[in-house]
């Protein structure tokens, strides 16, 4: 199996209570891939400007991930985005958004990209997604982000987008902007009525629930005393997700093997958020990502006995 | 084992987007004895007005709840709260606040009511749980709950009441406002460290987290397609949670029975916010909350398994 992620790779300046970087390597793309990389051969497919350097590159690559798809512009800008996080990390205000070489984005997939077995769509333009999907082959599980910008200005070529994946994975107030429902329950049911057989509700400091048409499954964020910076704890999450179901896909994709994704997609954003961009999940070990993943069942586990209430 | 409860008994009109009451059974005893009673006997102290009907008295006194210690002032009314929720249930505006005889409420225990076993003060001025606590024999447990205005208002007497209780209940919020610190898990240290051995972290739509020295446990909401009237859902949790503990006290409170009593109160919370104020708990079964307890369990198991990431 290999897994193809299109997406931004990008700079960001980030301000939090515990500190603050003025350019650090970020980016949806960047972080799924630095977390899908654990499960399985990554392709990275996006655009950078001159100021991304080998370094850089080295970074994207962690894990052995394959760049050969992000193109290097050479008179050009990496997209840059700068923001700063509330006291409790759950507000930020956006600071400023340069689309620089992102603003011409046009995802051209070689052919190894593109024979993918696994895609995972990250947030950028549903237009976008659409080209993506109709340069690639056969594949056995596609998963999408997106936002409400794309919900406001974009919708009906979303919802195409929608009906052509297995899983959408968006946060609670997305997912209520989209369907027009207050409950999480029936957002969910919605979209699956649009196609997709997996929702994943995102909901930041309280974890993560997965919806199919049959099953509800609700997830912790693994706790922390000190969150030091969120950003790509998503695409982190949706890396360990997708990575976990494409080393599954040659089995069907049973409720144990997508709760257990849901777990290492956990795993690695609570990872992701103790440092700073990229700077914890890049010298992450599988070990840990594993005693995380049991630490997150001991803390979720209960039993329901001795007696009932109704016999007691 | 008998329970007190010491608290608001009340009148409320709600407006959700599913519907309204102009006027409901509310209040937090109330809440807490319907949901308290399934477990163990409940006593409630309270003041209403001469406005509370004999049919009001015949609801809290739901399931054998004791209502001796409910005082009717002759000449005065019963307290009245207003309030409306927003499209996502999420927020609310109060409307209208009438403490009226709940004003000069000074609770004094009959002898049936101080010789209970598990005591539970609801949020009110903490001089006051302070004065039921100075009533009180010799208890085997103690749980409180406060809000944001006895942190602004009261603090000292606030931590007084944290110093002497076994178990303390605070939304989210409220516990950064009370340690000030942005992450909940250390907020639950610091109040540990008050001298409690029980945090419980209310959550309301993600559910609850359980923070004691050497452990965490959450647990998700119970997913519903509809809330109809999230009013009294934290009472009613706190009423499932500390009753299981009530009927659990002959042994060690352990992990498991902590737990367990934690999917107590969210059952009876879930149960609570699916129809108006009362309404629904009052014909509650003891069956209904035993399935929904192993619903909880269902959609919160997860096995890491088959192989861990590291030797796959």
């Amino acid at each position: 199996m290999s897994i193809t992620v299109v997406g931004s790779v990008a700079f960001d300046a980030v301000k939090t209570p515990f500190g603050e970087r003025e350019r650090m390597l970020g980016g949806a793309a960047t972080h799924f891939a630095l977390a899908a990389s654990f499960f399985d051969e990554v392709h990275v497919v996006g655009r950078v400007g001159a100021d991304f350097g080998d370094e850089d590159l080295g970074v994207l690559a962690t894990r052995g991930t394959r760049i050969g798809d992000v193109e290097r512009v050479p008179d050009g800008k990496t997209f840059f985005w700068a923001g700063e996080y509330g006291w409790d990390l759950n507000s930020r205000d956006t600071l400023d958004t340069q689309l620089n070489v992102f603003e011409d984005f046009q995802p051209r997939l070689s052919a190894p990209s593109r024979d993918c077995d696994v895609l995972f769509l990250a947030n950028i333009q549903p237009e976008l997604q659409l080209s993506v999907l109709a340069q690639c082959g056969q594949l056995q599980f596609v998963a999408m982000d997106s936002m409400n910008l794309w919900i406001d200005i974009a919708r009906d070529a979303l919802v195409e987008v929608i009906r052509r994946v297995d899983c959408v994975m968006l946060n609670d107030a997305e997912l209520r902007q989209l369907t027009n429902r207050p409950s999480i329950v029936a957002a969910a049911r919605d979209v699956l009525a649009m196609g997709p057989s997996l929702v994943v509700a995102k909901q930041g400091e309280y974890g993560a629930a997965l919806i199919t048409e049959d099953h509800f499954f609700a997830l912790p964020a693994y706790p922390l005393e000190t969150v030091v910076d969120p950003t790509g704890a998503g695409d982190t999450f949706a890396g360990g997700f997708v990575g976990h179901l494409a080393r599954s896909l040659d089995k069907p994709l049973t409720q144990p093997v997508v709760r257990l994704a849901m777990a290492y997609g956990t795993a690695l954003a609570s990872y992701n958020v103790e440092e700073f961009g990229t700077e914890r999940v890049e010298r992450l070990t599988a070990g840990e990502v594993d005693v995380r993943v049991a630490e997150l069942r001991a803390i979720t586990q209960f039993e329901h006995s001795p007696a009932p209430l109704e016999t007691s």
